[in-house]
């Protein structure tokens, strides 16, 4: 029965996103990323997506697949954003005012998904957006505190919080328990890796081989494998949110869960209402549960990402480190609890009392499991707080966090979201690497030494059939204009799309454009002879201000200068005159380039 | 008694900051701003300013006058990081790097300051740093966590704690309460906008009149009158974290101050352990000495911000706004008790039950009051957590921040430390404003039509002596290399102090080197006629990749360049020929001068 729903759920989901909105599969974060930097995905933030993503995300969840909601929430409301930019007309002339309202959605999204205000604004400026300025900061921030106070209205959790996983720990931690917080913080970056890794080897495979062809059989094979092996196992049956909930509770007395089994029959020295800490047979049957229900979680996962389904990994994410913190937390309190004559014991840890939290180990493990597959690091921090209220375990909290972000990136250099927008191909300048290469803007610049020159329009001198020739046979996006061919000296840049429409405007209604009319850019038009046909000038549509770096500059400064102002093409100049063009493919080719030559990085990539 | 030592302490904190280290006056976070910005104020961030800062920070505190350790200590901190760089070549050489140890050194201090370590990183972020990409962003999250990890391990409050006024709140709040947290926000953009506008004034003043000539003796009156004012009162005699502390406290049974005397004598419908909140007689009296002790504090911190004596905004701010906040939450509370059968309180607020937490409101209007004197957002209320662990105050936290912001906003555009920036005439580029004026590149840069030329060395045929007459006739900083005279073409600049040092050198060291010597900024030299002197080739010198725009750049985009790739000049051509040079100082008294011109901003400045 629990198998049958499953499908019919994921079955609806597929056939939806297939049938109607493809762009609603996956989480959406990739994609909002590559559009924030500049490219346009049409139809991406589009109310299609919007009404089949909602959809299909209540199905995806609800069909027990190992998923989560908060990247696809994320960009719901994007689009969301994005439909409301359209019905005022600031924001829909305005590619740069429309990204920031983007970025503010973004960060209403995990405002949201979680119940973190502040987590959603540093999220929207550390994993998804491109360019973040602090106007931007203080929208995405109001945002965010709307997001917040309609929910805290609706109050869904029915408790007068917005806190997902709320805890109330009982014990403050010990200075030396930052070891056992530092290795989940390893295993948090070795897990971010690993699955990075794997599910970019599957992503390619679905892409490249025959598999990608049957999407709706793959998530009805997944959905099946998934409910057959999570039914046995009460971990894996419940809700991925219930179980992350579970893991980080503390033990009271009034417990009843499996996991909070002790043997009561040790007396404690404090006398207090806690349980003693002696793991009774529940523990140890819950810890094999939950041993199990890792393993699965890991595997699943990988298969899961990517599928043609609306997929966050956020809680698949915090459930593997949850369950691995979990199991780290009590296997150290048995410890402490039977060989507290230790050294390393004494002195904090009295006999029978219980010093150790395995609730607050869970929560470790989830914020570094988070931080390795994210590579986030204050945001991080921020969310988990903003989850569970467990405002004094920021230091462990940060620590595991910092040591998963250095352990996976030692791994591997890219985020998971990265890494998706790599495997897609979008056009995507990274703004976190540092070029520290030793190349030139004239060993990047097109047209190279051995090509022809560079397509060049003259100011005064060229016929509408020069101009027209040089359009038809080239298919560059734009060109520069000069003074004259022999000078060389840069005038301006004009639009391939602009000089196209308007010539075809002329010719159709203005009087006296014909084949061998001359085109001037310049703001004086000389007087034509009689028999002469009349001239066309076309200075409006000329960027006079076009970008231009001279061939001696480093390409580090030439790739910092794209990423801050977000250019797409530069022209090259030496001594004053026009010498190539830098396109953002150029340099992200440059880019690639270098990194391949670089014996590291292929090492790590 | 009192007043003998706060003199004493005072005394001797200005006469070490005037005999020893004048630049370890004030908060100091201006001065880090602007040099985050790219200027460089020599020993500002040297040992002995470290030293002195230290020192005399202890003592100004313990003088009990009105300030606050804050922004002292991220001075201290970023003197630290300064000296530390000095140690290490890499960081030595290059002053963007050593910008990024500064931003993570901000982040630090704040850190230790308030035991904050997240509230640092996006104090630093929000409030200091200029150009904060995402590898600074994760290195002061370290710097941060390292800082808390210290804080923790020596444990000062002795509570294993690093939050400083640790609150714990039983109730949660209505929403019809967001009314008065509101209110809470404009009284502190109000404050905000009131404190900047005197302390600007009083400041001015004192740098104008004879005011400034007697900085021990304004020091020693000002110490006077506040230990005279405050010790009458003993919310202002005591010290200011204790009054935070004090106010932000809810009463529980047990408290036995003033504040929590509350009459018993009404029958609790919840027999809980909690007093009924009717106000007793103590409750009254102090509301009378917090209302006198505001005035005070309003007024005494106005005189005592800019002192030459180290002194910070925070605890000052939040005082004020604490007290304002505990009043009205002692308004509202026992207007809930006597009128609970109003509508708006009905429903929620049973007769007998305390359903108004005064301490909530006293920490709503610190981060109103601090907001409004700051204009932060994110960084207030996530330190504002860090402080309290008031998580689930989110939302009211964010509500008065943002209408704090906004009223300030609204009366004055700029923060209390971009005021004093300006007051002291750094040259500060304002990254948060937008420039959307029309003029163009050509209506900023030099020459102006009416005045002469440019000033440019030709990059082949200049003598030895040419050059000294043009280096010796200007005082410009640097200078364009150009093709020829008649050309105009640019080849690059040539900064003042290195050709002055270059030829220096040459004729000292190089044979043949006279003044008729010609210079030569090409890579190839043509060979000399046997009796003409040989030729000086500095090509070496020459910055080969100026900055160059359009004359027709609309000057939003020049600003937007300046800002982002921290530029100190420009230079401006015209269809390849060079036609003048932009400096940030041109920049700056643009957007000065459109600011003046327009209508709207002489009213808000």
């Amino acid at each position: 029965m629990y198998v049958i729903w499953a499908l019919m759920f994921s079955l609806l989901a597929v056939l939806l996103v297939k049938g109607f909105a493809p762009y609603a599969c996956g989480s959406g974060i990739p994609e909002i990323k590559t559009i924030l930097s500049g490219f346009i995905i049409r139809g991406y933030l589009g109310k299609w997506t919007l009404v089949i993503k909602t959809i299909t995300l209540v199905l995806a969840v609800s069909s027990g697949l190992s998923l989560g909601k908060e990247g696809p929430l994320v960009h719901v409301a994007c689009c969301c954003g994005n439909i409301l930019c359209h019905l005022f007309t600031k924001y829909r002339k305005n590619e740069a005012k429309r990204r920031e309202v983007l970025s503010a959605a973004a960060a209403a999204g995990v405002s949201v998904a979680f119940g973190a205000p502040i987590g959603g604004v540093l999220f929207s400026l550390e994993e998804v957006s491109y360019y973040f300025p602090l106007k931007t900061l203080w929208r995405s921030f109001f945002a965010a505190l709307v997001a917040a106070f309609t929910l805290r209205s609706i109050n869904p959790f029915g408790n007068s919080r917005l806190v997902l996983f709320y805890v109330e720990f009982h014990m403050p931690w010990h200075l030396l328990e930052l070891l056992p917080f530092i290795l989940l913080g390893i295993f948090g970056g070795l897990w971010g890796a690993f699955f990075i890794r794997s599910n970019i080897a599957w992503c390619r495979r679905r892409k490249t081989t025959r598999l990608g062809k049957y999407p709706v059989l793959e998530v009805l094979v997944v959905t099946a494998i998934t409910a057959i092996l999570a039914f046995p196992n009460e971990y894996t049956r419940m809700s991925t949110s219930e179980l992350i909930s579970e893991l980080f509770n503390d033990c009271g007395i009034l417990d009843s869960s499996k996991l909070c089994e002790y043997v009561n029959d040790f007396n404690s020295t404090k006398g207090d209402d806690l349980p003693d800490r002696a793991a009774g047979p529940g523990v140890y049957t819950a810890m094999w549960q939950l041993a199990l229900a890792l393993i699965m979680k890991v595997f699943i996962t990988i298969f899961t990402f990517g599928m043609k389904v609306p997929s966050g990994l956020f809680i698949p994410s915090m459930a593997v480190g949850a369950i691995a913190g979990r199991l780290l937390g009590v296997a150290v309190e048995q410890l402490a609890f039977y060989h507290h004559d230790w050294a390393i014991f004494s002195g904090w840890c009295s006999p029978g009392a219980d010093c150790i939290t395995p609730g607050l180990y869970a929560m470790v493990g989830a914020a570094a499991c988070l931080g390795g597959v994210t590579r986030m690091t204050v945001s991080l921090v921020v969310i988990m707080f903003e989850l569970t209220g467990g405002l004094e375990y920021i230091v462990p909290l940060m620590a595991a966090a910092m040591t998963s972000k250095w352990v996976a990136d030692a791994i591997g250099r890219e985020g998971i979201y990265d890494a998706h927008i790599r495997l897609n191909g979008y056009p995507f300048l990274e703004a976190k690497e540092e070029f520290s290469h030793k190349t030139r803007a004239r060993d990047v610049m097109r047209p190279r030494k051995s090509d022809p020159a560079l397509t060049v329009i003259t100011q005064a001198d060229m016929r509408v059939e020069d101009v027209e020739a040089i359009v038809g046979s080239t298919t560059y996006s734009g060109y520069p204009v000069v003074v004259s061919r022999t000078s060389q000296r840069l005038v301006g840049f004009v639009l391939r799309r602009d000089l196209i429409i308007s010539i075809e405007n002329a010719r159709k209604k203005q009087d006296g454009i014909v084949s061998t009319s001359i085109i001037y850019f310049t703001d004086y038009c000389p007087p034509q002879s009689p028999n002469s046909p009349s001239p066309l000038k076309l200075r409006s549509i000329l960027d006079l201000s076009p970008f231009t770096v001279t061939d001696e500059t480093p390409m580090e400064i030439v790739v910092d200068i794209f990423r801050k102002l977000g250019l797409r093409q530069c022209l090259v100049t030496h001594n004053g005159k026009l010498l190539g063009i830098i396109t953002k493919k150029d340099v992200l080719k440059h880019i690639a380039q270098m990194a391949n030559q670089d014996p590291e990085s292929i090492l790590f990539n």
